[in-house]
């Protein structure tokens, strides 16, 4: 039974801090580096699901065959180019006076990302997230990636809150489909550079364009400013 | 008065070689040197269009001023750090064979950017078209560049076509926008990383994924297999 308080379960890269372009061409390179071409918009449009699926769908379009060594090493070289590009990251515009003001309010939040704590905590960092304060539940902790819907349920969970109140906030199409999945509302951001058509019709309740865009529009979605 | 045949426009970034995710993170980078901050996805969405648009648009959104040095400065640094990752472009699935499938029919075509030849080179190279064989119009030879026609208009006097008998194929918003100011049909493709809504919306004729589906289609655009 949906409560008339809501919760925030934000997604983090594209979605808090401008990290999805750097991490599209690190998987570029790192598929590049095993002769394996992908081209760099199909590879944008699969960020975000969880790794095990991103797999599954190289096999299909490609043709080839992974063995799990190979898939270690695209892995490893993913987060060895990512670092490398780390520094470049910012946090997205208004993400630090969004969770402030959700702080400031009492409004419940957590974050639930597809990434490994491993890559996710220099991005917590640079938004001033103090894991020691607020629920992170990141892949290496649920079963199922993204567009499965565990990484929010399980964020739900840990901030108590019933997940049919929660509000899911991603940049994503999977992050959208996840929140569905969950029963939960999707708010999508144009952020990580999909369209607000793709966004709509993968069942997002609203688009803004980003932290700030949210911000700015809080009452449409439940909090009281 | 249209003719029954017809002739190819294209551009050549997102189209024809995979290189709009390294452009949009040159841009970011030499933005950032500058202490422009400005998210990833808005340079996306900006990628295709003259550069003296380009920095209308970052003086609305930032507020900034900007000098002619130093608008000088953020162009050189842009062709810097895009150099560094020349080598990491590829051209884009059925690049090559579209362009010898018309070339084998008859149909006329050209390239038409709002890049400098000093850039375009490299993509040229890529897919194999001698700079003799085939009309290039580059940012350099017009007044204006993409949204404006002049790209595709003097592309189609180099043929000596009509250029209501052409068709512009291109991966942005600002390509098909230009088609449309120039009467030409454009045709887009995802490969740059837009959604086909937002082509459509620009009023796309068709959307294709990239040339090799394009290839696959020939027949729809009036070239008989």
């Amino acid at each position: 039974m949906p409560d008339s308080k809501v919760a925030f379960l934000f997604d983090l890269d594209g979605t808090l801090v401008d990290s999805v372009y750097q991490h599209v061409l690190a998987w570029h390179e790192a598929l590049s580096a095993e002769q394996i071409e992908l081209s760099i918009w199909r590879i944008h449009r699969k960020i975000g699901m969880s790794g095990g699926l991103f797999t599954q769908m190289l096999l299909r379009e490609t043709g080839l065959e992974f063995t799990s060594e190979r898939m270690e090493r695209l892995q490893q070289r993913h987060t060895e180019v990512y670092r490398r590009h780390a520094g470049e990251v910012r946090p997205l515009p208004g993400a630090r006076a969004l969770v402030s003001a959700l702080r400031d309010k009492g409004v419940p939040w957590a974050i639930a990302t597809s990434g490994r704590m491993e890559t996710a905590r220099s991005a917590l960092n640079l938004i001033g997230i103090d894991l020691a304060d607020v629920p992170i539940v990141t892949r290496d902790q649920v079963k199922n990636a993204k567009p499965d819907p565990d990484l929010f349920i399980t964020a739900a969970q840990r901030l108590g809150v019933a997940i049919e109140s929660t509000m899911v906030v991603g940049d994503s199409v999977w992050d959208i489909l996840a929140a569905q999945r969950a029963r939960a509302l999707g708010i999508g951001l144009l952020s990580g550079g999909y369209s607000p058509d793709e966004l709509k019709e993968a069942g997002a309740y609203r688009v803004y364009e980003d932290p700030a865009d949210l911000l700015n529009h809080l009452d449409e979605v439940g909090v009281r400013q």
